[in-house]
């Protein structure tokens, strides 16, 4: 351990996928043991072999059994299951509980369920790979990044203050906010982006059966429009399928966009057009410059 | 010049930006003398400084009356205005005329009223770059990457043989192609990734106003989506206005694909969901290996 800094005797990552392993990892400094649980046999294998954990188990009751810390990083629904019906009674009291979700809603009313005594916070680190597994697991993907606390029945001020230090030793940026808000922000700047960019390459994949030039000509600007179509779709239908509501919304909320910048399109009203795009680009440009220097820091 | 290739005693390039200035250098080897037409001062001297050219003027007449090829590099609208009211008396009979803007029905269209004599040709090279100007030119942007070629009325088979040589000596990929054509295919993967693109920001900086968090909290996957919407809205105007029905398609299209998985998503139907999505993840990852593959090559 790092000294002077130390965050708990043992912590216990539920799911050993790209986000649970990078935890694990940003984590392993301030930690006595941790303990790894994940269903696949040679998952648990690598994550050992490389140190990532000390011991790794199949069985959440036994994995958790002496945890003062778990992070749960399975898929969302997955997660439901294992708040809903089975942790409450494997946890010692006062362990600090939270997960690290892609939508907080449903997973902090399930944690707002638990027994008292159960310290649950929602969590969702914004950050991520274009490739998933423990393979391309790394301790500096939360550097610099948001990562949104969402307080929950079970959050008592101690759980928030714990929570934030988590945050702090992963150099990651803390915003708390409630669930629903959240839930909002994420169906905007992340579920609709996939589900356009999906919807992109079904239609370009529907035009190149009648003309192969449509695959065989495209190139930067669809590359990157689309990239998001190869999300994996377990996790992606796991997200739209707990967020329905909030991503129907901005769904509709597009619709209207697009619907009146194509009516300016074929009225050859081009100075509506001209009118409507420059905030736009200027928008996107100040966004970046933005983003960038938050990264850099 | 290299030695053993040959390509013209006197090309001139009229508009001196990102593309007619990368294609200046990419060609400056198998070439005695480069034009460079351009209304800016500052963009000729840095042309003339930088060896780009061998000299510069603003005036379109007394640029092309030496030429033996010129190619057409301002936006589409400009190329129009050029075609169809002035350099058809300024040119020398047997001159290779090829313009590269990214719309190719209306340039054509307008190319086929030419004088008789002229050898004019549609081109569109599919690169790029995320900057504008003539400070990010570069010889190399064409290599491995479609040149769409476009037969017009004033197409001989020779202008085809030069315009097939001038696409080999900057290593670029001819595919030729009728200008019909290829409006729709660009309408598809370069027109409709822009307005999705452009959309994607109007819908959240609109949420934004009420919710700072959409700004704050977006990062990569919005990034990648809507990176498109800081494209130069002069030359995407222009785009659109000349390719509005090719577009306006494409728009048709998409809005049916996102109306349909909007239903399943909100009809709880997730395996339809997992059926649609699945071959869409399939398809843009087998295109991602494919493009690769081309570029590497």
């Amino acid at each position: 351990m790092t000294e002077g800094r130390f965050f708990c005797n043992h912590l216990s990552v539920v799911g050993l996928g790209l986000m649970g392993a990078s935890i694990a990892m940003a984590l392993r400094p301030y930690v006595r043991t941790i303990t790894g649980i994940d269903p696949l046999e040679s998952t648990r294998d690598f994550a050992t072999q490389n140190k990532i954990v000390d011991d790794a188990t199949a069985s959440l009751q036994a994995g958790v059994a002496e945890a003062d810390v778990v992070i749960l990083a399975t898929p969302v629904r997955i997660m439901l299951d294992i708040i809903n019906k089975r942790i409450g009674s494997y946890l010692r009291s006062n362990t600090l509980l939270m997960d690290i979700g892609s939508t907080k809603h449903d997973i902090c009313d399930a944690m707002g369920q638990l027994p008292i005594g159960v310290n649950a916070i929602g969590g969702h680190p914004m950050t991520g790979k274009e490739r998933n597994g423990i393979e391309v697991a790394e301790a500096g993907i939360f550097q610099g990044r948001p990562f949104v606390l969402c307080p929950t029945r079970r959050t008592t001020p101690a759980t928030i203050s714990r929570a934030l230090e988590l945050v702090n030793l992963i150099e990651a940026v803390p915003y708390e906010m409630d669930s629903i808000r959240h839930d909002k922000v994420v169906a905007g700047i992340s579920h609709l982006p996939y589900m356009l960019s999906a919807c992109l390459v079904g239609t370009i994949a529907s035009a190149t059966e009648k003309d192969q030039a449509f695959w065989d000509l495209a190139a930067g600007g669809f590359r990157d429009t689309s990239r998001l179509a190869a999300s994996d779709i377990a996790v992606m239908t796991d997200i739209l399928g707990t967020n329905t509501r909030a991503v129907a919304t901005m769904l509709a909320m597009f619709r209207a966009q697009l619907a009146s910048l194509e009516a300016m399109l074929l009225s050859g009203e081009e100075q509506d057009l001209v009118d409507r795009l420059t905030p736009i680009r200027s928008a996107r440009i100040r966004w970046e410059e933005n983003y960038e220097q938050k990264r850099n820091k």
